[in-house]
């Protein structure tokens, strides 16, 4: 049952949503060896003021 | 200081919630042989389109 | 598809394990209104050079 | 690429945050003995109904 | 800087996990529309003895 | 009872990883308005061949 969780920026057209969930499950079916149907994914938003890359938040980067 | 995360749905009930977060304590403390008051619990509810199960998101599902 | 993970020290007895993801999962499934099958448990031991509370490694706690 | 997520209740003041950031930043950095841009945070914050210490929820601690 | 995090059980053979990460980084890339140098991913490998499915360790299940 | 997971290499020398979950929760304990008592550090330690950049793994990468 292996869980593939997913840390970005929101990713607002679905269709780009349907289509990575179902690319990243057949990678994941293909080298686990499992059916797709095993693969669950979670897909985590996270807010430009919830996030900094060296040490500056990514609302403050100009 | 064991910590317990839960992935799931939405459980609007408070009473389901406060039941839930009770037993899960109790297990846990019991098998860690710890007193209740160190075992932290973290509850993240998941929207039906950050989910998906099978390469498909739960709300494509039918 | 929920899905629960634990992080706390290892827990060397089977039988304490084996409760205890029985007893969570009940918890949960009972909450969440989903059969047993549906809850998913990971756990994660922590070696005491791993963690700390109080900005202390547990291994330097006296 | 080091990973620090943090899990707690909000900080609103943008000003606190931005000095948190820095300061998580600089003593990973030094540690891994890595340059500061490679280091990530993200920040999630918790509602108070979503977290249970001791078996009870926050909401419900008087 | 999206960050995939992996759960499930060990990739023993190395050609199934370059082809793995390279096909996840490539969705994950196109969803978001970024280049594949900003995906991280981490892979983590869980004991059969530390995972669950429907209240029953992996290693009890016949 | 803020929660701070690191996801990095290994950091061998035990001077600096005392050093480093000290400044970690001075920092988080400053932004929270908690005592340094309510910080929990978890840090967890990826081998090379379980962390990926840009689709490539780092012991691939020259």
């Amino acid at each position: 049952m292996p869980v593939i969780t997913l840390e970005g920026p929101s990713i607002p057209d679905p269709a780009k949503r349907r289509k990575m969930v179902d690319a990243l499950t057949s990678a994941a079916a293909g080298a686990y060896g499992l059916p797709k149907e095993k693969i669950i994914i979670l897909i985590r938003e996270n807010a430009p003021d919830q996030v900094a890359v060296g040490g500056v938040l990514l609302t403050d980067r100009t």
